[in-house]
């Protein structure tokens, strides 16, 4: 593919998951280039960038946005700075993906998608894990009616270790950080919206956690409109590590997602027959995932079509956590629609 | 063993857990012997009954009861007549094994178990569930601390097929007839008391039974005075057969329990790579527990000692079942002391 | 079922299968009864058989099988007194189950047989393993042409831990005591009969095997009529319990018989996942084969029909062992005609 | 990493696997450079290669190789010229990667590794398997004595689909072109050299394949100089996809690398419980073992260390097939002394 018919991208915000994203858009994703990354730490980004043969790097997200041989945007600063960075691109007429969550305000998600909507650009939301190998083919056997009726969905996710004090201080809490990507996947699978929200939380790992008002064990009830029902369990810590499963029952039977693990080796000793841990965290787990998300979006702005995570999946999966949050703290079921 | 070393027991109605016990306590518990059956379908029984060489079979539960050979009685009548049968049992000094419910009332259950403290008989419930060889395994490491603290029990509890609804009609409903069973279970598991409860409940698999109130779908949330957390889903009907399944996950790991299954062969063939799929009912998949259920009461009494489910179990399994239902009812969680 | 239309057996040998059997004729098969044991312990085994409601126990064990009432006897002696007990009921017109192997000497495997089709009896081999329920799966899908041709046979036979060496010594060795089940199973498996034999044996677990001229640890190849190639690996001591798998490969697939375990529970904390180990050895793993073996027998009594194992099956299987043992001394492939 | 820093490789040769080793060195280690490629089909090449932004494609393998700017010679072209390519690069100086097998002839693969060993440089054979995670687990387990001394190894290793006859015609013969990464397989597991062989092969699958004098299906017996004794199992076509698994079993337990599966999901319906069938072929299973060759490859050029996988074992592993080939004609154990 020659330069020129690639797609031009410009990278807001290179931490952890910005870093993975260019990785992939460079070593990955022969379609796109990355022309520019905005990052405040521009020296260290600079040395680091390197590597990947990228040259321009600048502090200023707003520069990056507007340049005019820039295509796409991809969002990947601090969360409180998405939704105006998804206005400055939708003006600047470029295609968008933001990371999770769009923002943890429902009326600001609904402004900035209002200009995404009159700029008519391409707008992709970070939710990796539909990308996942193993939910994907859920959500085709559910497509393709091999499971029926969707009746009840089970999730599980649970992390190896909880974030630290600071991260969940500012993050929302557990059910807008965390369950917030369960919720997503629910819909995703389901393909239905959710009505009614119960959740449950607990201080069962971290007692810090519970001193800011936090919760690192939870259980969410889903209610959806199609009549099926979800649970959905949260842990901050499975100490045998990341722990992402999920189940859908249907009335033609039921298909379940076991976790990933690094080899398909069984050891029997003396003592015990044993199989490996689980892949350690999202970075492991979900690394394919986050190659497919990318491509995906990439292949969206090439055939100019709609980019499978939309800007309402972005909006819904935060009503839901909203909801949850809500649930937990007034301990009584809440509909979504209470709090749009 | 001498005959007249043997536990001498009646059992109190032949219908179909009547006669499992039977053929247990015949062929396979050899410190117990049959002495009497109480049904009143006499003619039917004695034909059936002479196989397993029992020669008394009376209509009147009150005389089995009252027979001065008779060293303990095992309850299998319709649920209704559990309460007056074991308060006849106690105050005739005999020990009670009593199908699960023991009432559908809580208030008959105290009456009955007053009876039973006060006579100073043994008394045990038929939740033949903890008998298992998964679910007993799952609580032997959640008792001896290998799973640490415990925070999250999932339950998933699926019948192959509907009952009749003449059953249903009569059994209370989902939380009373089945769902019991996994509150018992969640309680043995978790060796906690549950302190609320939250149930939705949907019709999707057969619209009569929506009609005479009831459900057929139905995801409850309980909350233990441990802190722990559970849910438990329950279908009346999982296609592929009994679904039967459990996971402890506390603070230092997690403890599943997957399905037993008739073999453990693998098929692979150009379509698939299949096994086989799990035993079909209750009645299959615990052959085995019925057995140990059985025998462990024989035991208990034969060493006196206080049988693993006590008539407090009973209580508390029915009071949970009670919460649930107006939970899924009224729309809202309910605390189990407020149904008490 | 009346006592007189039982089968009434006389049990030859009450060690440790004598009383397997024993035990799951009094408890399990209620178309039989034991009527009689000859050892030659008789007051030990008077004592042991008072607790199964059989008070008939000779030393003779000639006696037992000419009693007039006795229908079937049931051969669990020493192998060397096998044939002349065959030999002994078949004269007696007495219906036979014979423990394997039948002898060690084929000669002697065919004098008798030709005793035992003279007189016309029943006649079966105590090749338990053909009654489990996985390989009994197994050989049903390769009967059913689910399978399609059958090309390749592998099986996995490995003791927890060897015989004692005084057994050792007189077993006839590896192949004799140990193979003959697999060389049953690979012929059960397939339905058809071996025609050339490879073994290659070795002493990796025990000197002391070695110094008696017997091997621990084998492999061997086994060429069949219908043009399938089969091996065996046999080990006297896997650490992690008896490991009794079977594949059969054939032209439209694969079907693979995994070990059964205690429970289906899997743990998973910070060190490792973990499952059961196998279930211990052949009176855990086999239990349930022993029963349907006799209840087989019996069945063929009852219903006058072929035992599903002959003195074919038995004589047969010695064969292969024979050669087998000659092709691991002489290193190189023997055709079973040849030791014929 | 600047581009001067790199490991500058010639590929010769770009059929499928030159291919497959060209995008690997290309998108996925950074550490190399392909500065040209060698294949008769210029054209088609060049046009291929413009994707991967290589420019420079020529038809002559020997000029490739004397380019003064080149570090390392790829070999992927046709096996007869493996040798005389091997020793023009060593006489180049270039370090070597060989594509599997070295050559059909052991003393013209001697002549080549003399050469190698003369001029110094570094070597490198294909066993790509030897990378497979599965595999490596296991090697290590072995290595680190988890499994204690090994006693019986296991290889099943099946193709979905037969080779076209022309490709049988010319390959050298099942053992030559399949079961060599098998016995390079077996070796590497155990660490320790074959010391006989015994091999059966029949023609199951493809009547063609029989009368150019080949097999379909063959089970091989290796001996050790160690003691341990490993059985291979070869089909040319598995319905149900690529079979590659491994068992070693040892004085303290087994290890067993199952298949891997492009999904853990599990389906439950009526009609079975059904998981995904095997990843499909070599390049599905073997792709990130691919990537791990090439990359060990560069490491150990960079490192100035001896590669994993050396001439030695191009040698053994084909010493090995050429003995189980006349094993296998002449219907006996071959010692491989005999065949060097």
């Amino acid at each position: 593919m020659s330069n020129k018919d690639k797609i031009r991208v410009a990278v807001i915000g290179a931490g952890r998951i910005g870093k993975i994203h260019i990785e992939n858009l460079v070593n990955k994703i022969s379609e796109a280039e990355v022309t520019c990354v905005a990052d405040i730490q521009v020296d260290k980004t600079k040395e680091w960038a390197k590597k990947f043969g990228i040259e321009r790097v600048i502090p200023d997200p707003i520069k990056a946005i507007q340049e005019p041989d820039i295509d796409a945007v991809i969002i990947c600063s601090p969360t409180d700075t998405h939704a105006d960075l998804i206005i400055e691109s939708a003006r600047a007429g470029k295609d968008i993906f933001c990371e999770k969550p769009i923002d943890r305000d429902l009326d600001r998600i609904e402004a900035a998608l209002k200009e995404v909507k009159n700029a008519g650009v391409k707008f992709q939301v970070g939710f990796n894990r539909r990308f996942d190998h193993n939910f994907r083919k859920i959500r085709s056997l559910v497509k393709n009616g091999e499971i029926g009726d969707v009746h009840i969905v089970n999730i599980t996710s649970r992390d190896p270790t909880p974030p630290s004090i600071e991260y969940v201080k500012s993050s929302g809490g557990i059910f807008v950080d965390m369950t917030i990507h369960d919720f997503d996947m629910a819909r995703y699978l389901t393909g239905s919206e959710v009505t009614e929200v119960y959740a449950v939380g607990n201080v069962l790992v971290d007692p810090e956690i519970g001193k800011i008002g936090d919760y690192d064990t939870a259980i969410t009830t889903l209610k959806f409109e199609n009549g099926a029902i979800c649970t959905i369990d949260n842990s901050r810590k499975a100490v045998y590590g990341y722990d992402q499963r999920v189940e859908v029952f249907g009335s033609k039977g039921s298909a379940i997602a076991y976790n990933d693990r690094p080899t398909n080796v069984i050891i029997s000793t003396q003592n015990a027959v044993c199989m490996d841990k689980p892949l350690y965290f999202f970075l492991e787990r979900y690394k394919e995932s986050f190659v497919q998300e990318m491509q995906d979006f990439i292949d969206c702005l090439k055939d100019d079509e709609e980019p499978m995570v939309t800007g309402k999946d972005g909006f819904q999966a935060m009503a839901i956590a909203v909801a949850a949050t809500k649930s937990a703290k007034e301990k009584k079921p809440v509909k979504v629609e209470e709090i749009l």
